[in-house]
């Protein structure tokens, strides 16, 4: 029953269509929409915002939570709208408009745009069209499977639409956990201090007065895509999890006392698999983004509980949690981005953070967003603020990529966004090289005798040899720092002496 | 009198010679130092080892609060005792080692090493060696001009040894305020909400058993040495303040609310005499290290209060401020480097931070410690940790080195420790570029229109039109992005067809 849905009855007059909607969103406005990793994003008034744009061009600055589903990036982008993107994005037709410089991407820790939107320094908030579970009896707006930014952007923007998901279920209400920190200069310490504290409402506060429009919905989030696991995915778990039982017999390692946070993606999926059938029990997590495998994980008993901004589920999963949310609603809650992400909070947690590396160098700088140093794959998202703050800072990835045309390991990343001081531990199907306390020149040694492939192994201690040759802190050849990758341009291979045919 | 410096009478007993105690320290140990940019650090002891070691050759590891003063690093170095150093320096005996490969040197956020301590990461501490004004009736140890990261190495080391420095006043008691986060799983917030919360006690707590030997001491401090301003520091400090005020003025900054991080050196000395001559009142700073232009503000009446880890001061300084420590007593305090530099209350306050760049680049990303990508000057100090989590993250630099043949402003920066999502402002002697909300190639045309100096300016902006005809969301033409360091190193100077004689 709609009534169930909008709670604060004298807001029924708003409700319109969504083309209605979208016609309130003018050329050059800041828009702020609900959504992280696909969940909980606004749908109808988008897609319809796009059919608009095909009569009437306008362009605006779209801030959101995280990547959005439905492909609304993709439709946004091809309808020309999107002028201005933030703070993340993982969408293939907008990822081609960022690289060609047609849309301006802002890559940003998931945790801090709240705070510049907060402070005025991105300029005042237009719109902020938000997915809500239901409108309460005061106004509040219930989130559904994710809480992103939409907290600030509903207190900061000047107008609200608010679209009323109907298959979101309404079990829905009372998981979410919606806190700001106070105002600056008397702001207080955030008070979580454990993953299952709860400091907030369950809803967040609004000014009745600024809701412009309701639109009524139904589509349901779209479904998390899981590239398939493989053995090289399985192997790297194995490495990690045996890691994690040689730290817990020294003593320097508590799995029930530092939560958990697991980037997205299928190494990241076979780590929680792992888990799963592993010695540690009573697990915390502490993290972004709830997939599957965190639910196999709760219902395999080994998980107590799991905190996060936002649920990406398969869709059988998501049949599955959705229709049995009372059974999981004690292990649960779902944050704002600016708390699950806090560099306060996650420091004093004590994470353990598990992140994906697109490639890492020799002494072990993480690359995570950029091919060849200039192409935006999706952004570096909330993994800066995890491995910055961090108890273990962890990066996986598999040491080749494109059938061992790639390397994963190289003698310089193209482009940095974690530096040798926020990379405590490496990982690929090869081995894991632990960093903690080694200088540049040791983390090196480790780095190529544990984690390149073997094809690459002495094609990457020959660059390291020479680069002592020339010394200094950090040792490299500056004028071959990135000739693997422009090997790889020339020759379609990383490998030097290669008989491989040019195949990019 | 000696009873009044060491007020636990029992530990009279444990007074040797610096060379007694030098002898204590034995080879393989890791022994931790106190000391914060040559302030407070142990002197006769570390000095007594390098004597020790002509004799009998010994190698340790050394973990400090950041740079020693008195040549200890270098006396070490050259004593061939320093088989690995973490977290900072700044010697040049010892920087030259580092980038030999002789000393290996783990270059540390500087309020991370702690962590690593204490969560056993880095292996058992042997010895802490502490430079103290005075023994408390219960045993606390009382700092002298720095605290660093002493409270942690005098509770975690298995031995003591204490400097008592008679030339540190005893006026300098009740000036700290020492705290230590709570052990996890049970930390609970640091309860700092302004720059002038005091939360901890006097002095550090240790266990009186654990002191094996006392050492009495009377050189001061090393005598802070700066570098004389220039025309272009005071341009950059003029640029910033005038920044400030327009920031003010359009109510995105209110510096009575929002204290100030100034990092070491002239142009960070600028910035303060600018402030004092400024139209800013009531300011606070929340820093590192409180230089002698932090004092020169406190007594223009118009800096209310300074927190720091650190008192480095020049010679004038040094004698005018500790012999009149009353009149600063309630507007000053130290702290643990770990709680002065942590995350948590960096992002709690809103600070303002303002570090010196070594290069950057026309994204925005800093360099802050390599030449050349390999050689290490000093070390990434705290500047992560106030870049990462401040209000405003703001870069000064002179747009040139090398009377014109190095340029700070690059096509890549040789190495990255602070990426363009870290860096908000960055300003030369040519002008200032605010980077919020840019996109990276809005970035560069920002940068090359304000930060770059004339001489480079269309070189710069030849690369930038290169790099866009390639595309990508952060253009290079990656084959070329380094070769302004290369060509320096060939032809002396970054200029392109330049008739400069090789000159280095």
């Amino acid at each position: 029953m709609l009534t169930d849905r909008i709670r604060l009855f004298p807001l029924m007059e708003r409700i319109v269509t969504a083309d209605q909607a979208a016609a309130l969103i003018k050329d050059g406005m800041m828009v702020g929409m609900s959504g992280f990793t696909r969940a909980g994003d606004a749908k109808a008034v988008p897609l319809a915002m796009a059919r608009r744009a095909q009569k009437e061009p306008f362009q605006i600055t779209l801030v959101t939570g995280a990547s959005l589903g439905k492909d609304v990036d993709r439709v946004l982008t091809e309808a020309k709208i999107l002028k201005k993107r933030m703070p993340f994005q993982s969408d293939p037709t907008l990822r081609a408009a960022i690289n060609r410089g047609e849309v301006m991407f802002v890559d940003q820790h998931l945790s801090e745009t709240v705070e510049h939107l907060r402070s005025g320094q991105l300029g005042p908030m237009d719109y902020a069209i938000i997915e809500a579970t239901a409108i309460t009896e005061e106004g509040g707006i219930v989130p559904t499977t994710s809480v992103g930014n939409s907290t600030s952007f509903a207190a900061l923007a000047e107008n609200l639409i608010i679209e009323i998901n109907l298959s979101q279920p309404l079990a829905l209400e009372g998981l979410h956990d919606i806190y700001t920190p106070t105002r600056r200069p008397t702001r207080e310490p955030i008070p979580i201090v454990a993953c299952d504290s709860r400091i907030g409402l369950a809803y967040m506060r609004i000014d009745p007065s600024k809701v412009a429009a309701i639109v009524i919905t139904e589509q349901a989030d779209s479904a998390a895509v899981l590239e398939a696991p493989g053995p090289e995915t399985d192997t790297i778990a194995e490495h990690l999890i045996a890691f994690f039982v040689r730290e817990t017999a020294k003593g320097r390692l508590d799995l029930r006392a530092s939560p958990l946070q697991v980037g997205i993606g299928n190494i990241a999926n076979a780590v929680l698999s792992g888990l799963a059938s592993g010695p540690f029990e009573r697990l915390q997590m502490y993290s972004e983004v709830l997939q599957d495998s965190t639910f196999a994980l709760l219902d395999s008993g080994k998980l107590v509980f799991a905190s996060a901004s936002s649920m990406t589920l398969s869709e059988e999963y998501a049949g599955r949690v959705l229709k049995n949310l009372g059974k999981y609603r004690d292990r649960l809650v779902l944050r704002p981005q600016e708390i699950s992400n806090h560099p306060e909070v996650i420091r004093r947690l004590g994470i353990v953070a598990i992140n994906t590396a697109l490639e890492f160098d020799i002494y072990g700088n993480v690359n995570s967003t950029h091919v060849n140093g200039t192409d935006m794959v999706n952004g570096i998202g909330g993994s800066g603020d995890f491995a910055r703050n961090a108890y273990l800072s962890i990066f996986v990835a598999k040491s080749v990529a494109k059938d061992g045309a790639i390397s994963s390991v190289v003698p310089m990343v193209s482009h940095v966004d974690h530096t040798e001081h926020d990379v405590d531990i490496l990982v690929t199907e090869n081995g894991l090289a632990d960093l903690r306390g080694l200088a540049p020149r040791e983390r090196a040694r480790m780095i190529i005798s544990n984690c390149v492939h073997p094809d690459y192994r002495e094609q990457l201690g020959d660059y390291f040899e020479r680069a002592l040759r020339r010394g200094g802190h950090t040792p490299h050849v500056l004028e071959e720092a990135f000739s693997w990758h422009l090997r790889r341009k020339e020759t379609g291979t990383m490998l030097a002496h290669s008989t491989i045919k040019r195949s990019a």
